[in-house]
């Protein structure tokens, strides 16, 4: 069938074509459906999205993707015909169907996934197979050797490189500012990437992007690793591991755990990004480990992965029964992690003791002696402090720290909840606070969250039990119902 | 966060929203990602497109399912966040663990997909389910039950109503225009709707089309039937069961066969359409049913499943292991069809004799004795070409059924291909017919397809195997090169 090209301005940041609805109908194909293009010698594949008033009704609108791959002019005829299956989603077949893919197949799968080849529909074919099938341990090691070889990558040479995980699940528990600027003082060199939230409250990168510039590029990146030994930035940009990502945004349509995926995504961008020495914190008793037997299995699959690539893992069981911290979103996280920095009486213990702890522990695994008594010092000290201004600083290339700091802003409408009776705190839920976060208004409004007055502990009638931030009365209101529907916190 | 609403004219078939590259940044949302909207006191769900150019930085452009829910004016403030996770997609995620859905869950999922709330990697996660976990007798009864529910129906009071349905994977096999009008010239009453190709080459739909207007209005098909007893229509477009034209879809991906949903999605169109008389020709040895006792296993499960419903079905299991008829392709079936109908002597055999079994067996169904050899005397006696011929100008509104059949045209360029060496041929893959014909053309292009002069049976070296139709040559040249890699026909 032909039609007539458009070129349209458009970066879709995936070989997609718009068709109008007749075109769609005579071709009997739908939104995210693949259909092949001819021109001259050419035959390539394009994603199809259906948007009538864009193209006329013989025309097909192309993204720069397409047209750059076609190197046609626009208004010039182009074949369109409906596409066979692409070998990427025989693969994904295949794996459906129960078999062991090959390190080709898996190599062939994931670049497909990283050049946008592969639809959401198939994609999610394909974490389901890994979710319901499984996957080997040989195929999980050639699952993160192919994430790593498909993205870019950072090098440091011969040298140390620390890093720490967390496999997630906890609200607050923002210990990663702290373990980097512990560490760093200390005299490693930790080039920290992390995520932006993606169920919970808020992600490293969303606390830290509160008062600091988290987009760097790889070169900004070693810039500020050269002067201050670390960096706190957003991983996301750095195209370290980039199937992963795509692959991560499909998990999240149901919140899924993939374990496979998740060993994987974990190491594969860890290795890019240099690391060797990686302590992976795994708390359990709720969130995504709920027993210590398990958070062991995965402790225990990490370790045997992280072989094949040289690279040394650590895994460290951690309380995962309650929220770490007082603050639960953004800004909340970073005033916590200020304060803990700052020695302030009235920091967090529990954020502080788990953070001198993780960093101990790197600390240890490469090669420093009596870490965790030295970790504490330099924390209380004030040196780790420092260090963290140092960083702010440098991905800031500015001097403002403080006066960043001093803009921090909680969000305008606030809500106190108290203790409606007296007794002992049973359950404060990790996935039910993140949520009613999210009712609040976080990641998106930063100034938004929750904090804690309590823990697992024992309330009289009327205590303050926590204070809702957000921007939007009606957010406000959307979260006091939540409380009642699903009572995060539970006094017995 | 705040964004200017701009109502765009378009129907996009689902509740979409678009955003700029800033916006979807800060939000973390990708294409085909679900956020939520809040509009004075409303709050409702979209999936996101992204596009730049056509919405500014603090725009969300809404397609009209979002603005008639809204009710907002252009221009005005909405209020966007991420979306907790949808009730749908907590179904999926259960289906994906393995557990067994109740039957208000099952009807909250096939009605959240016919009104298209669903993503497709959310329907994709469901297939994968299905075909992983499979679903119980009384799910997919529910399942049946709840497709029926959300779509429209045809109804014709307490008459008997007769249906014939393949489950495919035969190439050619064009019966049902014949076993229709013989059926329909004994009287019985048979509103005959089919779909187009799915991964054939040509589906009764787009073999009708050659000389047919195929889509009608449901009432347009009760005035054909009144006035012959039968129509032969595209079912795509008449809303029975809605949400299996999605997952159909969505299953295309990847070419699969998910044994729950074809029972439900057969059954249920069949109910919608009214049909209580239903034959299911399920072929064995090659495509989709490999053996006879995995046809029988299914036929068992078509039986059983209907018994809820009130609906008498009748397997019936036939020679699959080859094609049926000579012609591939639309145009191309439909000169097969039409030879048998006029009693050529010339016609492929095969398919007059599986034609007459299939409607002797259903008239026999309904109630008519000897139904076998008076469906051979309609069918012999010229009584069944001139009901084809009154089905045919009823749907057209017009008497021009000779002039249309005498336009049929093949493809302007062909290939004679003929036997290597002299032998017995001991395969013709319908797959690989099927994918051949696709490379060709079909069914875009209804010219194109193959005619194949030999079944399996014994050749000698240069007799003419099959001739190749195409529109195009370079198409043609990729069917050599098909037949090179893939040797459709294998001499032994």
């Amino acid at each position: 069938m032909k039609l007539k090209s458009r070129n349209l301005n458009w970066l879709a940041g995936r070989p997609v074509v718009i068709l109008g609805n007749e075109a769609s109908k005579k071709l009997n194909v739908h939104v995210d459906e693949r259909i092949a293009i001819r021109y001259k010698k050419k035959k390539i594949y394009a994603v199809v999205d259906i948007f009538p008033d864009l193209v006329g009704q013989n025309e097909i609108g192309l993204s720069n993707e397409i047209s750059s791959m076609l190197q046609n002019k626009s208004g010039e005829d182009v074949d369109i015909g409906t596409a066979e299956m692409f070998l990427g989603a025989r693969i994904v077949r295949k794996k459906m169907s129960g078999e062991k893919l090959s390190k080709e197949e898996i190599g062939l799968l994931v670049s497909e996934i990283a050049n946008n080849n592969l639809t959401e529909a198939e994609i999610a074919y394909f974490v389901a197979a890994e979710k319901i099938r499984g996957l080997s341990h040989q195929e999980i090691v050639q699952l993160t050797e192919a994430m790593v070889k498909t993205g870019k990558k950072l090098d440091f040479g011969n040298e140390i490189i620390a890093d720490k995980h967390c496999i997630g699940g906890i609200a607050g528990n923002r210990t990663t500012p702290i373990v980097v600027s512990i560490c760093a003082a200390a005299g490693l060199k930790m080039p920290k990437s992390s995520s932006r939230a993606i169920t919970s409250a808020a992600g490293t990168a969303d606390t830290i992007e509160t008062i600091a510039n988290v987009e760097l590029s790889l070169d900004e990146i070693k810039e500020v690793v050269k002067k201050t030994n670390a960096c706190l930035v957003w991983g996301g940009s750095l195209g370290l591991a980039p199937s992963d990502d795509k692959i991560i945004h499909i998990e999240r349509v149901l919140n899924l755990d993939v374990e496979p995926q998740l060993l994987a995504s974990i190491l594969s961008k860890k290795i890019a990004a240099g690391s060797n020495r990686i302590l992976i914190d795994i708390p359990f008793g709720s969130g995504k480990m709920k027993t210590l037997s398990k958070a062991k299995s995965l402790g225990k699959k990490f370790k045997s992965i992280a072989k094949h690539f040289n690279v040394k893992v650590k895994p460290i069981y951690t309380h995962g029964i309650e929220p770490i911290g007082n603050g639960i979103g953004p800004v909340l996280e970073m005033k916590d992690v200020l304060s803990v920095l700052k020695n302030e009486a009235t920091c967090p213990r529990d954020l502080k003791e788990k953070s001198i702890l993780l960093a101990g522990t790197l600390m240890s695994m490469c090669g420093i002696f009596f870490a965790k008594s030295k970790a504490r010092k330099i924390l209380e000290s004030g040196d780790a402090y420092k260090k963290f201004k140092e960083i702010i600083n440098a991905q800031n290339k500015s001097n403002d720290f403080d006066k960043r700091v001093s803009k921090l802003k909680l969000a305008k409408y606030k809500k106190e909840i108290y203790a409606a009776k007296s007794g002992k705190i049973v359950e404060i839920g990790n996935s039910k606070i993140n949520s009613m976060c999210r009712v609040l208004g976080t990641p998106e409004t930063n100034s938004a969250g929750v904090y804690l007055h309590k823990h697992l502990e024992n309330v009289l009638r009327g205590e303050k039990l926590m204070t809702l931030y957000s921007e939007n009365e009606e957010k406000l209101e959307d979260a006091l119902k939540f409380i009642k529907e699903f009572e995060p916190i539970r006094i017995n």
